[in-house]
């Protein structure tokens, strides 16, 4: 593709940078956009009651004649969670390699989608092409197989997408990162690479997965008296590998517990990412029948994920394990940030029940430590530098990596969401902004809990609700109450001279408006919130929400 | 004090086991009870709405008699946090170094308990008689200055209680721990240790405070150009000192920011605990009278709780203070479990102001690593071995220690709050238990937030409530309503045909009710819960706490 000089080329963070999760990036040039990954976050500590956070994509509806395709880098959920809820809004067709499209059709057959859906699997080294771009794939290495790198080709130059990468010389399965193809595209001359973050601050390189296969030997044979049970991310299916090979060599039957380790780890095997000898895979109900020492449990829940599999075995919730004295429980994992507490909460709970917990040097990061990093903005040798994927922090210290290596400042982007940043070969800058960010979903409702819904809920957790109820007739007398209930504030059995008392200021308060010929409900309202409330906080120092309902009992 | 063999000391928890934080112990001896520390815990993630957790003290309560007086090891909050709310129970004694008390008396004048409470400042060295006890201070090291160890001599034999200690050769201020008393009690035979084990898990030793001292060096040589914003403990006043100490030499002026900074800081500079030449002190105000490169700010902050300065500057929240870009922020502290994300949201918000931030290598443990904890194991030789003060994974840690060092596993006890441990020089084992564990505080209420309550806040919480109000003549008819308030559920405004749907449901729901009769107003009630319940969740797999109201206009 021949780089038409000053033309120009837009990149559009759509909602993946405050909020770590949501990895979509939509490129556009003249009349074409094409978008990379398409990612869900899980929601922030503040955001009660909501069960995921997708991406807002206004900007691609409004363009939809635009929109060329999805392309995706890997198929971890915050690149790919979100597919079927925007499908729904946006019929495009979806590119990615066997492996991903293979967890994409997982989500496209629960949300029925497989039929309307246009779909076609890429291989590392082929490309396709999308209105005025070309995209290739290109093999990287990360914790789940088939990641790719993407070469964004434009009429404006190229744009180099990591997505989530490390440098892995000796993988467990195919190849290693094609390190020569990002050095020649480099030769060509790139206009930006786009390079993830994670790992920004961490010095040094990420060790390969394979350096595992030694530590679960030397574990599986430390522990050869007790039952082994090692909890890891079910999309890293490397790892299971390298589990099942020692199991294999030590001779134990292997289990796999907890829905997205089995539906995952079956995917994976049907297409052939995994190879598991004949008779070494158990279900969970024959586990009995061999003893403790010739078995191991694959599980979920590395996370403390209250409802995963290790979580519920650990508080004595699971139906079908029952931790015991002497079992060797590995954490082949390290708590995602936010999640110290819940892993620490499953670890203790574990070692009540008498387990051996081993939670340190059984992992690996899928991530690009700092020279990593380097090597490749050294061979792909970017004009401009676009950090993503990652907190701030990680981000900015990928800027200053990217400084170090000679970036002028002024070509090295830290974008917001909506950011429309235009990039051609004389210069880049941010140009305007578009509607981005998260939209929450909360069963199954899209976006219909928004922040007044957020903040109720946040003051009844803390405080409770008091609601007062009471009938009016047509003078304005009052036929019947107020009537005070009350929930998730004090108990109400211990506090019945508080609940008799909050009555008598509701009662002169109503006295106080009728004295004063007050009728409008809304002020008799007021009213009630008002003198309530100050009385619960020079009683208690508690600020419950006040809920005052008038009943209209006129005809 | 002489051993009488076979006589019996009871060793019992009263809160600090499971629930982090509540370090509160009882020793009884017959006639005799002392208490060591009396700490307070901070909310779990599932106690909403809770300010503080306290220990629970019915035990005491009921052996009010044989309470001789509350001993303290160290001032921090997780030791003495409690006593003001303990005080209100149970008027007793209180023993403490002279900067403890000094803390304590902070929160006795906070609380008007100064005038009600006996207590008495004891030196490193000193011993105390209470009851059938002796009380022996020792000197230990700590992240706070006059912590102390203590050794409980009873009939049954002596006990040694490190309090939170650390090994410091080099401290900042004062003598190093004591460690040839701990080897001569060891000398005389101890019954039994109870030793701390926060950092059980690490091996190795905990550097010397001094060590930072270096540090700060290094760091303001290298920012000599920039303000410098340090965010630590309140309570560590070495560290303090340390920051102030670089500060001269590199001829800045210091602010103290935070209000127990502020707090903390006078009483220890009152008490003669810190060294701070004259001019050096300034005023968050005069802040502006300096150029940058010649101030320094030591802050509240650095767990990233919401409210502490540094949090309220880093989100524009502070009055008197900007971040500017090129300012150096350092967190001299790590973070502790579960405030990972706060400290990471506050380190994300500096770096979008264009601060540079350090968070690492300015911060060194006041807790004992394994190394030190075998030194004091080895020095005291104890029968008994009771791990304390640490997650469950941590005391196990201590406890594979103490079996490594020879103590058979039958004397080493991971006990739980209000476990009775019954302690001779013949035997030792759990013989009962007594109420213990944690009373919730919430607002002025002490206790009147039970499970109830913060279940029905983690119901509204999650899924919102929804009020159906109706007013009912004596015939049972309708006069008013059926009205459908909803507070946290979904937005009403964008959610009108839902709500109307709701009330049609409901006012059939009704109808139902009539025509079979049904008037008692609990059956009616449920038939609304139901049947609302069930057409919102089909309707949106939501699950709001439903609250049907009945108004009574009979007369």
């Amino acid at each position: 593709m021949k780089v038409i000089e000053n033309s120009k080329l837009r990149v559009i963070p759509l909602g993946g940078l405050e909020q770590i999760g949501m990895n979509i990036t939509a490129f556009e040039y003249e009349d074409s956009i094409i978008v990379v990954d398409c990612g869900l976050a899980f929601p922030e500590d503040d955001m009660l009651g909501i069960d995921l956070v997708i991406p807002d994509i206004s900007y691609l509806k409004e363009n939809s004649d635009k929109v060329k395709g999805f392309v995706f880098t890997h198929g971890h959920e915050d690149h790919i969670g979100a597919v079927p809820y925007i499908l729904k809004e946006l019929n495009v067709p979806l590119y990615a390699t066997r492996l991903t499209m293979g967890l994409i059709e997982r989500k496209l057959e629960e949300h029925d989608l497989m039929k309307t859906t246009k779909r076609r699997v890429v291989r590392p080294g082929q490309s396709i092409n999308l209105g005025d771009f070309r995209i290739e794939f290109i093999k990287t290495n990360h914790s789940i197989q088939d990641a790719a790198a993407l070469a964004i080709y434009s009429p404006a130059g190229i744009v180099v997408h990591t997505g989530d990468f490390k440098v892995d010389y000796t993988p467990v399965f195919g190849d290693a990162i094609d390190l020569q193809r990002f050095a020649e595209i480099g030769k060509k001359g790139v206009l930006a690479l786009i390079c993830e973050s994670t790992n920004a601050e961490r010095k040094g390189f990420t060790a390969s997965e394979r350096t595992l296969g030694h530590t679960f030997d030397t574990i599986f044979a430390e522990h050869e008296n007790s039952r082994i049970i090692i909890a890891t991310f079910a999309s890293n299916v490397d790892r299971v590998q390298q589990i099942i090979n020692s199991a294999c060599k030590y001779g134990r039957k292997v289990v796999l517990e907890g829905r997205s380790m089995v539906n995952v780890i079956s995917t994976a095997m049907d297409m052939g990412y995994l190879q598991v000898p004949d008779n070494t895979l158990i279900s969970v109900e024959e586990l009995n029948n061999y003893p403790d020492e010739k078995t191991v449990l694959i599980t979920t829940g590395s996370q403390g994920e209250s409802m995963a599999a290790l979580s519920r075995m650990a508080a004595n919730m699971h139906r079908k394990v029952m931790i015991k004295p002497g079992d060797t429980v590995i954490f082949s994992s390290n708590p995602i940030p936010g999640n110290e507490k819940a892993v620490s909460k499953v670890i203790n709970e574990l070692s009540m029940k008498g387990a051996n917990v081993i939670f340190q040097d059984a992992h690996v990061s899928g991530h690009a430590c700092q020279e990593e990093i380097k090597l490749i903005y050294t061979l792909v040798k970017p004009r401009y530098a676009i950090p993503v994927h990652g907190e701030f922090r990680h981000r900015k210290a990928q800027a200053e990596l990217a400084a170090d290596l000679g970036i002028p400042k002024d070509n090295i982007f830290l974008l917001k969401s909506g950011d429309v940043l235009e990039l051609s070969d004389k210069r880049g800058g941010v140009v305007g902004h578009v509607q981005a960010g998260s939209v929450l979903v909360d069963g199954l409702g899209v976006g219909d809990v928004g922040n007044i819904v957020l903040r109720d809920r946040q003051h009844l957790a803390e405080d409770g609700i008091m609601i007062v109820a009471l009938s009016m007739g047509p003078e304005g007398q009052v036929l019947a109450g107020p009537d005070i209930i009350s929930r998730g504030f004090v108990y109400v059995r211990e506090s019945e001279d508080l609940m008799e008392e909050a009555r008598s200021v509701v009662e002169d308060a109503l006295d106080g408006c009728l004295d004063r010929g007050i009728t409008e409900w809304n002020k008799i309202k007021n009213t009630i919130r008002d003198s309530l409330g100050d009385f619960l906080w020079k009683r208690t120092k508690r600020n419950p929400m006040i809920l005052p309902i008038i009943m209209d009992v006129s005809e």
